[in-house]
């Protein structure tokens, strides 16, 4: 998978990933990574990329020039067929679902706005995808375009260090995972649970899948 | 408000703030950002810090020891009343109401966990709060963690440029913001609505009321 994520802080992109075990990932050929600071694309002599917003109030607006120009410069790279996401409010919301969806792909282009937010002509213009990874606000997509590398990324072959990890996870059976313990099996007066010491493999697939259930009822009925 | 957050890529965490708006509110004093490395407090004399699950199967689980020294640290700068909330799948979705109850304390103690997971015992011991940023698995905690430390600190006073700027944003008042337009008004035949270039104040309140009703209902009617 190639990632180009449009921004304006793409030492943050870059530093945050190449820090993590994406970057790791990155680093060893498996995936690649290329922020595209949308700063370098503005026609205006100073750089600029944001004014007033027409109508009034608070804060500033992302103009459509220098966000178009960086999308045309990505979907060179990235190809026709690459899906162009924008991270806001107004996307669908991610899950694990859209993760497997996303990872089939060659190419994704991730669109990060700021201040108040982007003018409308630009996403209309570029993106194919609308995609909020929650309903709370950010600062800006940056975050969000990170999470959705990273959920699509540890999906990949090479990624992870044992790809049977990404199977049995949180969300991948609609449960949440049973809990995990591991040495000492004795700790601040706390035992890990005497079936897991047992050698029974059948008692202790039992025992998580009733655990797995358990949580899921506890903290997040609505998944059931 | 202070953060401390737990994680084994503590200059993930910090390089990635830094660069963003909340990076500059932390260099403004507004905010402090406190990476705690839980490697640093392991007293494995190779600074071990995860270990194999007890029961089997794949990846690794990360101890208590280093996660609990590190928390007994990070809360003695944050003060006994500073909820330490773990990042994880069994966590209560995050929101927009649990960023404004969240941005009320004065520290937060954020817990970042990878691998398979984290030794559920001291989770038990140590964990006030559990979030989950949303139904997809990531390689750990620690997007998650900076999601919160951005949602939270931008209601702060100081961290916007504009205070208004949170306010009448997405999911503040149940509704998706209305689309912004900036300069030029036309842009590779796109026109900005007329409504927004009348100067009539009252007319352009309701249009951008029915624009952000109508978003609602086409991309999120959830909310409604």
């Amino acid at each position: 998978m190639r990632y180009y994520i449009l921004t304006l802080f793409p030492e943050m992109i870059r530093t945050a990933l190449n820090e993590s075990i994406i970057g790791r990932a990155a680093a060893a050929g498996a995936i690649e990574l290329h922020p595209v600071n949308i700063r370098d694309f503005s026609a205006d002599r100073h750089k600029k990329v944001d004014d007033y917003p027409y109508g009034g109030g608070a804060g500033m607006v992302m103009q459509a020039q220098p966000i178009y120009d960086a999308y045309l410069f990505a979907r060179e790279k990235a190809g026709e067929k690459a899906p162009c996401i924008y991270l806001g409010p107004q996307g669908a919301t991610f899950n694990q679902k859209k993760a497997h969806a996303l990872a089939k792909e060659e190419a994704l282009i991730l669109v990060c706005g700021h201040y108040e937010g982007v003018d409308e002509r630009v996403l209309e213009e570029i993106a194919t995808d609308y995609i909020s990874v929650g309903d709370y606000v950010l600062t800006g997509g940056e975050l969000a375009a990170m999470i959705v590398c990273d959920a699509t990324a540890r999906l990949l072959p090479g990624v992870l260090h044992n790809d049977a990890s990404a199977v049995g996870e949180s969300f991948e059976n609609g449960r949440i995972e049973y809990p995990q313990y591991s040495r000492p099996a004795e700790w601040r007066g706390r035992r890990v649970p005497d079936v897991l010491l047992s050698g029974d493999h059948a008692k202790v697939d039992a025992w998580r899948k009733e655990q797995s259930l358990l949580r899921t009822e506890r903290f997040r009925p609505d998944l059931l």
